[in-house]
């Protein structure tokens, strides 16, 4: 018999001391109900549910007795669009789903029309808010794996006060295997999350932090520094009134880490502090982002990586970027590399990327094009698309 | 005008490409309606609620225009029963609350019966899900802020295998300012959470980093390491079917604290290794976790902390915990600390521990007693603990 840990509130609502009932108790899950597979590794303790059976059919759960509609919808991976869930005589909802792509795919339930999340999962910070989310395996795939026979890196959580923004951010930067013992320097990849994430994502959602781990210990890429931060920056003063659409949300994000990151973390850490030895990419919003600082501060970053977000229209070679292409020559001997990557399943993504890639190519400008098969706009294509970039780095 | 940032669900439902259409809308907030206060510092980006008031009352909103019902439920210093909210004509619900004690918050909503998060806060690990949460300031009160005039030490993820659980554990690990420059060795506390939280819980809700970077600029507190685990920890094989109680799901902990956490942080960071450098505190379930671990390993440990979790009923000095506290003259000489703390407001646990303080006091063991005015089972009782106990450690 499966059975969930959950924290039973009726127990504390009884009690007039609140700690002394957050306890345990059992949910038993009828056998005869029991679908196949196994509980999600994103489950929270040991929840029963969401399931994931070998072919990657996906069971959900909530138990929702007093809604009259409960649906299931997420990630372009996972469901196309809103699914119906069938409630049972004791008001537990449920679906599968056919075979999901893998990764990572956010989820949530819409109960009678409300966004709910699965009590079930963890949450992650995607859609602009806290939102459940599984990782669906990937049969004979493990470069994202936590691998305990390897060394690890250590991810820290980096503060700082900008004064661009007049509020506290929060970092996390990755330092590799050895640093601590080590007096060397490392060069270092900005790596930047998609709109509606935050700087939680990279590692969260993208498991980057073992990634690098793993890709280091099998000598495939070059220990290095990786930070990343959030992509949201509102100069201060313009929180209130005119903050209100992307481009206010994200306006100082490049003074942000031309004035304020790159300096800290090049005074806080072990770093090589030049352009040949640091690099930017980002994720979709973040792409975009990468392309319009990189290519504007060619004298900051030798390295660019752009997933997911290759300009969509009006893209011309010689005018892009104030021109940063015109000079082909000077181009290709000053940039190492200059990366683009989309998911075939994100048809649109990966026509435009590849119509920027070949303009590229046809115009001169030396460039690299990555493919992920099948999947979509999502965290399966940017873990695969980091761990065909981070090798080609800093060679 | 106060706005809203959040993404638009419509504009991606009907758009192909869900990249393009994570984008941020605005959300007006009609003026004639808005509460006095100011947006939590815990809000998601810059949403306009919920608001605190000057006087600690708190407007919480929340949009359901299909619920029959609304109701705000959370920690009992914001308010002590769920409590109705009120449907305007556009399907939004508010409530202000009376004043609220200060400090940490969990919250949530009950839409006809079933417990919502706020899209509007980000989620923190309580009540064995992630659950929302406020953070209503202490006016003049700054012990737990981050400052940016002070040195700063680190937060590191340290993930590690536990044969004993066969399943990967991710421990919080604090190293205070000037580690990363130093070849000094440092004194470890290991600091557990409660019942339904996790490794996340001191230095998410708690802040613990904080109060240490202030204590220890100030000279209050020597430099140390703060180690904070998940106190959850089941046997191997122990996942299905007899994993379903408190005790169950606790039960190896102590074995992975002794015999893999503990070298682990040995191994890894520069530690002080023997009994006189390491020290254990934990709140409420955490409490109990302390006192059962430590008072039969003292020779692991010298300084104890017990945060609202004395024993409760059946304490008897001359035999509890294996007869600890026997050998009255014994114990003086080998435990430097043995620290209770409690709320006032929670009355039956600051009741219980007075009772073992003064039990042990008449007894000739010497302990210390601290107690958080005004406070209850919450974060805040925690966060004064903290900055009770660290300062008497490891003189």
């Amino acid at each position: 018999m499966a059975a969930a840990l959950l924290p039973s509130t009726d127990a504390r609502m009884h009690s007039p001391l609140g700690f002394a009932c957050l306890c345990f108790v059992a949910i038993a899950v009828a056998p005869t109900r029991a679908a196949e597979g196994t509980p999600a590794p994103s489950n929270v303790g040991n929840a029963a549910y969401p399931r994931i059976a070998a072919d990657g059919r996906v069971t959900f759960r909530m138990k929702a007795p007093n809604a009259k509609q409960v649906k299931l919808e997420g990630g372009a991976g996972l469901v196309k669009e809103a699914v119906d869930m069938a409630r049972d005589e004791s008001g537990t909802w449920s679906v599968t789903t056919p075979p999901a792509v893998p990764g990572f795919h956010y989820y949530w339930f819409l109960v009678d029309g409300l966004r709910v999340n699965d009590p079930a999962s963890y949450s992650w910070f995607g859609w602009g808010r806290e939102t459940g989310g599984i990782d669906v395996p990937e049969p004979g795939v493990d470069f994202y794996a936590a691998r305990h026979d390897i060394p690890q890196g250590a991810v820290r959580a980096q503060w700082y006060r900008s004064k661009i923004t007049g509020q506290w951010r929060r970092a996390f930067v990755y330092t590799p295997p050895g640093y601590d013992d080590s007096r060397a320097r490392y060069p270092v990849l900005y790596l930047q999350h998609g709109a509606g994430e935050n700087e939680r994502g990279w590692v969260e959602q993208g498991r980057a932090n073992f990634i690098l781990d793993n890709l280091i210990a099998a000598g495939q890429a070059r220990p290095m520094i990786l930070v990343v931060d959030t992509g949201y920056a509102v100069h201060a003063g313009n929180v209130d009134g005119t903050g209100t659409n992307r481009s206010a949300a994200t306006a100082a994000y490049e003074s942000v880490m031309l004035q304020e990151l790159i300096p800290l973390i090049d005074g806080k850490y072990r770093t090589k502090k030049t352009r040949e030895h640091r690099a930017m990419a980002g994720l979709s919003m973040g792409s975009g982002q990468t392309l319009n600082i990189t290519l504007r501060h060619l004298d900051t970053f030798a390295w660019i990586g752009a997933m997911s977000g290759a300009p969509r229209q009006g893209f011309e070679v010689a005018t892009a970027y104030d021109g940063a292409f015109r000079d082909v020559a000077a181009f290709n001997k000053k940039v190492k590399l200059l990366w683009f990557g989309a998911g075939t399943a994100e048809e649109r993504v990966h026509a435009s990327t590849v119509a920027v890639h070949e303009a590229l190519e046809r115009a001169g400008i030396r460039n690299v094009f990555y493919s992920s098969p099948g999947t979509d706009h999502e965290w399966q294509t940017w873990r695969r698309s980091l761990h065909d970039f981070a090798p080609r780095l800093f060679r």
